[in-house]
């Protein structure tokens, strides 16, 4: 039930991709061709789903804020094509595909990471005046994202992981490097969405808790699945993590114990979500879902 | 005269580039590090500078206009640093320094630019409500911005360049390559400042013109320099396209004819600003200075 939901709207999702980003056979056609591929890999799309859902929970239909959802996803495809590049994680698969720097060559990837960047802030600025979203209430969200997925935020807990390769760190630094690294870009993304539905700041509060622990609990189950999961399932080989020499939950605690901390953090999600009626049920059961995905 | 007036210039924007850059010892310190390289490394600033001038011709101070500036100049910088890198044009030197890559590590160098290129929107966006600047105003420049610097712009020249190594290529796509590469973000730099100062459409035009010619005549000087320059003035080995077999305006037409090409640009920049008073003096200086310099 909810993975038919689900889908629907990754459907609705990639098709609003499809409009809103370049073409791809704009010139030089290269570049736009690397930029759709690392796009559309199969990517479940998550973080646009909840851009829709914060603005939903606001009383703002999800249709206006595609072009918003879209910039996330985007922001979300280039750190992924340059978090694979060689020089960074070196990795060649991705959900079972050719990373991006395989089949376009590394410089092209960088660029279209770049470029991906780039266009999800052209994007972004595009959502004001779509039915009476303002010009104030969208320089905010480019704020807010830009600081979410910087040097401080997603891109600083990017630094702190390379860091950390090889070494063993403690289960505070994991979580900073966690939060920084995967959860900032959920907490903005449901964020964005409340603030162009016009949210008030308690609810706004609400939703950056539960952006934050859906973070921490998706992550978990990344490292419980590097260990338990189905590689065909997957698309990326089992054990990565330990041939990588990461400290994750599971090596600082076994997968039994982080399973546990991966509940109370989806827990730590509903308990956010108690001022809201019926209408943040799709968050409720994306947070459920998020410690039972097998891929 | 000119020099000297330019470097009081460059001055005053170093010095709102450390106000407005997070600063180097914030955490990650590796990676603020890394992006205070990218940026202080001796650059011209000439870019950040157009966007004053755009600014004062348009009636208004420079200094309202300083985020735009710094963020302009945080775009170049992310440039340079992802076009030195290995898989790129592989430089180790740039104005006789080591590269950031060299300096920080590729990853390193990489995530810089990623977070320069994602500061300078959020720097961007915070122009807004300095003396009456409007939202709609800073949402239009980041739209401008944004698709001057990407896939089909900055970025897409960037492309080009690379697939047209070891290729002799003709005038008319080199000049698409340059203008691309080079011309887009110094044509936004003074369309960004003007339009924050509410230059009229007619004014926005000239400038516009300026900015595309003067790019090009930027660029044969390049061209120039790297045949007759003072490699320990321009900082960078003398012959590097040649060795790199590179098509520039030198190898298509030779020195002597390039600089005739680049005289002619030049003269179009002067004849662009012929509707302005003596408040576009500077800019005239800034033409004539482009195809006289050394470096």
């Amino acid at each position: 039930m909810f993975l038919e939901e689900m889908d629907v709207k990754r459907q609705y999702i990639n098709q609003a991709l499809k409009k809103h980003m370049i073409p791809e056979k704009s010139y030089p056609q290269i570049i736009h061709q690397a930029m759709h591929y690392a796009v559309f890999n199969g990517g479940k799309r998550l973080r646009p789903v909840m851009v829709l859902e914060g603005a939903n929970l606001a009383g703002r239909a999800g249709e206006d804020v595609l072009p918003t959802a879209c910039a996330i996803e985007m922001i979300h495809s280039y750190s992924l094509a340059h978090d694979d590049l060689p020089a960074m994680d070196n990795d060649d698969l991705r959900r079972g595909k050719p990373t991006c720097h395989k089949v376009y060559g590394e410089a092209n990837a960088i660029l279209a990471g770049d470029a991906l960047l780039t266009g999800a802030f052209e994007l972004l600025a595009q959502n004001a005046g779509i039915h009476g979203i303002t010009e104030g209430q969208v320089l905010q969200v480019i704020q807010k994202v830009a600081a979410a997925v910087g040097s401080r935020g997603m891109i600083g807990g990017q630094v702190l992981d390379l860091a950390s390769e090889g070494k063993s760190i403690d289960l505070e630094a994991l979580n900073t490097l966690h939060h920084l690294k995967t959860g900032e870009l959920f907490k903005v993304s449901l964020q964005a969405g409340a603030l162009l539905g016009g949210m008030d700041p308690r609810g706004l509060e609400a939703l950056i808790e539960y952006g934050r622990y859906f973070g921490l609990a998706f992550q978990i189950q990344d490292d419980i699945l590097d260990v338990s999961g189905n590689e065909e399932i997957t698309g990326k080989p089992i054990g990565s993590d330990a041939k990588n020499l990461k400290t994750t939950y599971v090596t600082l605690m076994g997968a039994a114990e982080a399973g546990k901390v991966a509940r109370a953090c989806v827990d730590r999600c509903l308990g956010a979500l108690s001022g809201f009626d019926s209408r943040a049920d799709f968050l409720r059961r994306m947070a459920a879902f998020i410690i039972d995905r097998d891929r």
